[in-house]
């Protein structure tokens, strides 16, 4: 062991990512055999006070209170960015002009052409870079991804995904503020679309491929709120429901949906994927099951099959307990870091890359004028 | 019993519907109290050999081997239509004009224009009509329908269902002929937009209201095919697949998909509807399942519920056995014949009429022209 | 079709039985092609209109008051014993000494030495006979019994099954009179016993040979009741509940339970085999749907396969409707009138006769012997 | 947080509960806010690489390979206790005798006599001790605790519970040494019994109260195994498979079941209460749900919940993430270490201590002995 390297983090933003990162960096050590061993090395918020107390609860060194000195600080390796949508961009281009890697939160920008410009910023410095997509590490994710690369299903048909949520159908529910910048839309760029489709649109991607163009229909159903930083009324500027058709380019044919006012789902993201002799299905919800149906299994005991994807070979289980044994949510992001921590020990990118969400970024960009124009719009290139 | 009055039934075509009608027929009298008893008095169909062996199964009196003829005979009170679907406005037009009660297969029409003209005349003619969409008559269905009644569910924000089928991946299947009609555009008028859809489309109107405009999605994956009548290969006329959004009238969102390339589904129509206070699910796959999640439950013991809608207090289920063993697919045409039959002694249509199905050819030609477009298409006014 | 012979059935009862039968005759001639057609001869009840009423609904073309003179009438091919279990015997020898076919509900008796009478007149009498354990039909069990004999499950290590309710935990439930003589000990000869083990046992036997010997345990919740016939408050005679484990002949081990005092659970009848190599699970709340896990599946993607029992090549189903489209609890019944029918036709007995339904009835006397003595029963051997 | 207070944990063995232990010490405190902060002190075992390799990996400061000297460590506050079932009297008197606190695995000991002296040994040094049945920590079923002591269910008819696995199907599999020594009968005591009833019958002594008396079936299926520390073929020990029936001192009947034989199910811990008024499911495979149906949910819409439990006022669940997002196995430790340091600051015992893991102990030896007499037999009194 006392042949790894440490890999310094500055982390910035406290909020419910910064505790799932923060716990990922402390656990994977534990878990994976890597060559590199996150430190936690500062953690920067504005507030010194919550800066302390969060540094203090999950043991970084220090703390910086303006994430331009954390940027420049030569005892760090890599900048992780916690923070609202709206600053993701600016501190990326300053970080990745200090030459550190970055993982930033998703969505990577407020839109393609910011996302444009951070992707050639962080090229140009040529550190590894990383956005924190971190369904694609669910273990009965991956598989899925596994069986589909080894061409099980055969020509795909159908991909449909949905994000469902419920948590803002109160009119009393305010907009901005601690916790809430997700429905101020200067803080969030936009609603359900970067906050929840962003994901969706990722494992699709990664899963199924690039995308053609999309058709899409958004809704503001709740239009005025109450603004915590202004204290008015003011209009709702982020859609709360978003559903949109896709074509793919291997020619299936796709369906997504989200919204946060589907009453009894609290975070259900499902998908679904339909090939020529197999299909897939996995939620949320229930993240450690995959459903499977082979239609060359024999026709009497055709079925799908409900995988529980907790063996020991099956993506990442080896390294947790044993089969039966589930394990939930925040592993997602532990295997991200290792997957990110192996990829600099062998000099190969971790995906999803900056250039990797940029794609997802002109889909959403697409997507979101397709809601407004009420046409197909196609997707801009991001490769 | 000795009060029952007879309704003599003249039936057309003896395929898979003709035989789920003539059970029902059967089985109606068994179950439920009525005023009225369905007599199987004629079943019609070209081919003679075939119209004796399907009327000697099922007991039918007499035989017929032109539609035209039936309509005519004196002892015929009502026409079931349960032929291919381009040939329902002809029969209708002339039972009609004979003064005969008529049962439909749906879709009603071959398309808006078509199925207008039909509402015309059976209108014109006063006679009880009916159009069998029978998955409104799925206990669990109606049960759905009398709480969103209730008004349990308050403002409805989404709708979304889908209706995947898997039986026509294979190249090698024929098009058109005996049994394969419903892949003839010729006599089918669509693909899974009438066949699939149009079950959707019906009780989501019926649940939820009048469409606004929808925005559709086609696709045909298989572009040629055999055709079975002609022996050659022909292009294929029908929509393999068929998603649409949509807004209704009352404000809320949705999403419609069909299909008949979704492995590992044979028949699974699924809807949801999403309020403010409580959700709704429902799938045919377990049909006998309503699905329903109550926010107003106490918030540490909420969660969605698996209601086995078996219990006499349930929708027609006071007819058959005792709680907890289900009923299957077929009872749901037992339970349409059963308020036909209620609705003549009462001098009250039911549902869904010529009209009401009028409704969901208009839905039907605005996603097909929408697919064309590729735009939001407005949905024409039934009423 | 004019070669069909009929089979005159004169039915005695016309409760929930009666009514499950009734229909069975009248449709198993329009879903299967067989050589002898039930003709509903008589129906036979103590109080005239009672029998009257039954008679004019189903069909029937006669009625009777008196069982003797029903089994004595010419006109009549088999007798269908559908009363309280403490009138089968008396019924069944009268109609085996005047040489009619019996179908006879289950259990066959009211305890073991009485059901042997019963076995040794029927095969004296040298009738076809049958025993109304109709779970034996339902599509996913038979598709289980196929699957074990083929082989698939290996050697048996583990057996368990279970049938819950919920109806009696009322206090203020009478026991004994019209439709409730199942919790009058007189008249049931036992509770759960020979209510709902009786068919978990049937079951059992069929799928995994005999048994050796058990150990239960017995409870009576609610001591006293009112009784209806007397109108007096009395001791309760039933067992409310019963749990038993039991040692088959094949090696493999076995718990069975039953209850009516399972809040939640309206008729739960569940199943589940372990084998060396497979598994199996079923259950009468979905009855069309079998579990099934193969543990030669590759490692990856294996998983308890969830098999909707709809497909033309399951057991019975190519006689209903298309893949997907579910039957109910009333099939059963038709299956097993169909496979009675056959074996007619083919002189081949239709299991459970009366000497397999023999050894349930030993395997009953010893669990409630059990109950009492608090040891293991060794079963008495009905072979 | 300065104000935390450390407490000094030696940890003997390193195996799976090794690593789920330490992985427990190492998190709470980031997720809990507690009094005491868990430090790892030390880790020992006999091999010094392996207790070396592991110190290493989890950031333990120092390294013992023999448990005596761990035990004398004035450094140490509390020993865990990790090693197989044979050592815990010895290495729990030892440590209770040197005044330290103790956290010992489950089973407490090889056999009720043994538990009897370690808890009047505990007991009289007055300090601390748990025992680690972790399920008890499960937030579904502390939920599930919750509303039984509530009195939500009422009167309890029914408690059964089974925990199936199926890793030692095959004849290959040795007994005994490193990773299979439960397997071993002189190191494990028992097979299932002992290892997985265990669980099963301290939850349910937890959640209803205690035994009265169990009529058990044991089974060895596989007789001889090759001995891994032997190097020969010899008599297996354990029992493979136990089921027992039992009764509760609040008047309900019990089943248990555990197998390593049942196909299909790796870990599956199932639950089910019935009570007069509500019934609760809960199983290990998706130990985030807890299924839930209350009798006094209106008629037409009940039916069993399946509680997502992951809300913030589900127990320990607002220390987590947000709604919708599970956790796994693992917690269910941290839970139990975040109860143990509570009650240390708070000097009250955290369940189970060594006592209530002693009435387990002694049902489990109500158990094997019945398994070998065939006969009921009482449970000795623990209290």
């Amino acid at each position: 062991m006392s042949t790894k390297k440490n890999l310094n983090i500055g982390l910035i933003g406290y909020g419910f990512m910064g505790r799932a990162h923060s716990n990922a960096y402390r656990k994977v050590g534990n878990f994976f055999d890597l060559k590199y061993q996150p430190v936690l090395k500062a953690a920067c918020a504005r507030n010194e006070q919550n800066a302390k107390a969060f540094a203090d609860n999950w043991g970084y060194e220090s703390v910086e209170t303006d994430w331009r000195k954390l940027v420049e600080r030569d005892d760090i390796d890599a900048i992780d960015i916690c923070t609202p949508n709206n600053t993701h961009a600016e501190i990326a281009l300053a970080a990745g002009a200090a030459g550190k890697m970055i993982l930033c939160e998703k969505p990577l920008s407020m839109n393609g052409p910011e996302g444009l410009k951070m992707v050639k910023a962080i090229e140009k410095a040529g550190v590894p870079n990383m956005v924190w997509y971190n369904y694609r590490r669910v273990p009965a994710v991956t598989l899925a991804k596994k069986l589909i690369d080894e061409g099980r299903l055969g020509k795909i048909f159908h991909y449909r995904a949905k994000f469902l949520q419920d948590w803002t159908i109160s009119e009393d529910l305010p907009q901005g503020g601690q916790g809430l910048w997700r429905l101020d839309v200067k803080a969030a760029g936009s609603g359900v679309t970067g906050d929840l489709l962003a994901h969706c649109i990722d494992t699709a991607i990664w899963l199924n491929g690039g995308m053609d163009k999309v058709s899409a229909m958004t809704e503001t159903f709740i239009k005025e709120r109450k603004h915590n930083l202004t204290g008015k009324v003011e209009k709702v500027g982020i859609d709360d429901a978003c559903a949109f058709m896709a074509r793919f380019k291997n020619g299936s044919l796709a369906t997504f949906e989200s919204t946060r006012y589907a009453r009894g789902h609290k975070a259900l993201y499902t998908l679904e994927i339909n090939g020529e002799h197999a299909s897939i299905a996995w939620d949320l919800h229930d993240l450690h099951r995959l459903q499977y149906f082979d239609h060359r299994d024999q026709g009497i005991v055709r079925g799908w099959r409900s995988i529980h994807v907790t063996d020991s070979d099956h993506p990442y289980m080896g390294n947790w307990w044993v089969p039966g044994l589930q394990i939930g949510y925040e592993h997602s992001f532990v295997h991200q870091v290792a997957d990110f921590l192996e990829g600099i020990a062998k000099k190969k990118p971790a995906s999803p890359t900056f250039r990797d969400a940029l794609e997802t970024q002109y889909i959403c960009d697409a997507v979101l004028k397709s809601g407004k124009t009420g046409r197909w719009e196609k997707v801009a290139n991001a490769k």
